[in-house]
């Protein structure tokens, strides 16, 4: 267990020393608030990790470099309702000077400020409303509650915001992680390593290199954001970018026991945030885990759990509340891993549906008590190695289709 | 062109050698015909190809086996309702049991009786319906049109029954070629070469020996029932048998303007079939081809293209009457493929939404006429080499998650 206190109503504002807010600009027909604003008291080491799908959007490819050449970061603009990706040459511009009408509206260097975009594609970013979202965003930056709001800001499909913080003890100082993130659909992050339309930004006061955040986001992205699968697609605009200033004077470096402790109290922050996208999943009223056991290699293992958490077939089943495990294995069997069928076992919660390969004799009506709930497990024991991975998955509903057919109107 | 004719109502019954029918044993619940048999007058030369998935169905095992150590078929049964996967050992006698039985009502040797199931995995294959079928359907072999009866009687959630006859003159012989096939859903064939639930028999009067035939139908499946994909999932059951009785008189060579005609014709045949296929996909509402050409390699413009056909974001647009050419850019670049984005070209029909990367600055209500279409094409250039890929896909609509959420019901 983690020796972690998690702050209630937390967010990013949650930790000492940064600012935020949620205002409404107008890229959003609706009216909803749709551009946000991070700022930190003093230029933050920093680390991030982006999208590998082929057309970056202009943040993306803009952030990275400016991640990769500074390596510090005091603010962080962010519009929901047009994702700049697609864009050309002059949706990277627009990036640019996304970032320097922020620095200039808060009298730092413009290399400081990341610029994140979420929503459709191919729409070039219309620049009076990052200027009128800065001018507003400014303004109530001094709200107690800046980090709630900038999290709503930063919806698109989502139904909830979700921002979290928590705290722990190290070197007898407090340090806090406060984080939030957005992402509904186009969620199948491969971040680089990542992958989904999601956007997540991460806070902390714990003094920490650039390099060694750098190398704590990745390992953790790999173990959060990429476990996590709605519809199988990938977005341009993948980030998620963390920040630290070292204000809680803890100082945490390489290959100590502190710098595990924060790690893993990072991996919390980032699985909380993960396992909520799922959970508010385009259209989802399920959260299943997937988990492949004894697999012989972690490649085998890893494409078995990414056949079944994204077979369309299982995903309606679950959203039917059926135990059809005939999906699942189907599923396994085609995902291309390595294993002997006729040792395959697989579960339902604690419940075996196949047994050696073979309808394991339990009646339907056993089952409908697990897949009737939120949220259930799928363990599928191949008995061929000792690999294992797991994922998270939500089912596919009507609602679903109806948010995907319908999003550009 | 091929100089092919096709026969109107044709089915497996338009070939001169061949009687089929189709029959109620009491697999479906509701009633409705659930199982066929093709019968022909003599010992057939044959080919087959089947699912690649590791769970592969009994019968497909047992076919399998049947036509690697004979090279000769007689007859065919096939149920709908129960697909005999996952069944063990038990499974495995029963697919045999099936062609004793089919054996022996014909008069004929059961090692030149094939089995197909299709239907729910994991649940045996009860015997009694199997020979009430075979009882049944020998005695309405003689109906003339039996070919479509035995299609009808293949369906599960296909609404359509799919047959297909034509003719074509070769050595002075006319030459035909008559097919069946089955599949709605878990449709993304990867026969070895294939992949869907999908079944297809295929019967001919041409002459040719087992080995040409299985070359010219593992070739000719690349090509049709490969490039296919409904929901991405591909089965446990996949089969494609072809029967060659030999009596037009015309016999093919392999290496010869005959055997190059015969192939062609065999391919329109199986492409006439595919394409119905997706047509009528669960649910499915438009047939999209997706081609990707000027790719650096075969493999790059087949993972594109696949990453477009297989986008549940692509597939739920399309049924929304969106032309959403975002989420075909995200899917090109998720996708794997080596190309430059900034040369990448994507057309809808004839009109470019994209050029070098970025809007082409077609105004949507010009993209509206060719989406709303029930068939139409997206084409991507990626200008980066000079392979080329194409598929056809279906859209995902409310009634696609209806059928595969209630399936088991």
């Amino acid at each position: 267990m983690n020796n972690t206190r998690k702050i209630e109503n937390g967010s990013i504002t949650s930790v000492p020393g940064f600012r935020a807010s949620g205002v409404t600009a107008g890229f959003k027909r609706s009216g909803a608030p749709d551009f946000a604003m991070i700022v930190a008291d003093s230029p933050c080491n920093c680390a991030g990790v982006f999208t590998s799908c082929r057309f970056a959007a202009a943040p993306v490819v803009y952030d990275r470099e400016l991640i990769s050449a500074n390596g510090k970061l005091q603010a962080a603009i962010i519009n929901s309702g047009i994702a700049n990706a697609c864009t050309g040459a002059r949706g990277m511009d627009a990036a640019k000077r996304s970032s320097e009408l922020a620095g200039a509206a808060l009298g730092i260097d413009p290399k400081l400020v990341a610029v994140s975009s979420t929503g459709r594609i191919g729409t070039q970013l219309p620049l009076d409303l990052i200027e009128r979202g800065i001018e507003l965003a400014v303004k109530t930056l001094d709200d107690p509650d800046g980090g709630n709001a900038a999290a709503r800001a930063i919806m698109t499909t989502d139904t909830v915001p979700k921002a979290t913080a928590l705290e722990l003890e190290l070197q007898g100082r407090k340090v806090t992680i406060g984080a939030m993130t957005k992402g509904a659909g186009m969620i199948d992050p491969k971040l680089v390593g990542l992958h989904a339309t999601m956007l997540c930004y991460v806070a902390t006061d714990a003094g920490i290199s650039s390099s060694l955040l750098q190398e704590m986001l990745e390992k953790n992205a790999e173990d959060s954001f990429n476990r996590i699968t709605v519809d199988g697609d990938m977005s341009t605009n993948d980030t998620v970018i963390a920040m630290a200033n070292g204000k809680s004077g803890a100082v945490i470096e390489k290959d100590t026991k502190d710098a595990e402790a924060f790690q893993a109290a990072l991996l919390e922050v980032m699985q909380n945030l993960a396992r909520r996208m799922v959970g508010d999943g385009e259209g989802s009223t399920k959260l299943v885990t997937i988990e492949v056991v004894n697999a012989p290699t972690e490649k085998d293992a890893k494409i078995a759990t990414e056949a079944v958490a994204n077979s369309l077939l299982c995903k309606t089943a679950w959203f039917g509340n059926d135990p059809n495990w005939g999906r699942v294995v189907a599923a396994l069997g085609y995902s291309g891993a390595e294993f002997d069928p006729d040792k395959c076992d697989v579960f339902f919660g604690e419940i075996p549906v196949v047994l050696q390969g073979g309808d394991a004799g339990t009646p339907e009506e056993a089952l409908l008590d697990t897949v009737r709930q939120p949220e259930f497990t799928i363990r599928c024991d191949l008995h061929s190695g000792s690999c294992s991975y797991w994922m998270w998955s939500s089912d596919i509903s009507y609602e679903y289709v109806k948010i995907n057919a319908d999003y550009h109107t």
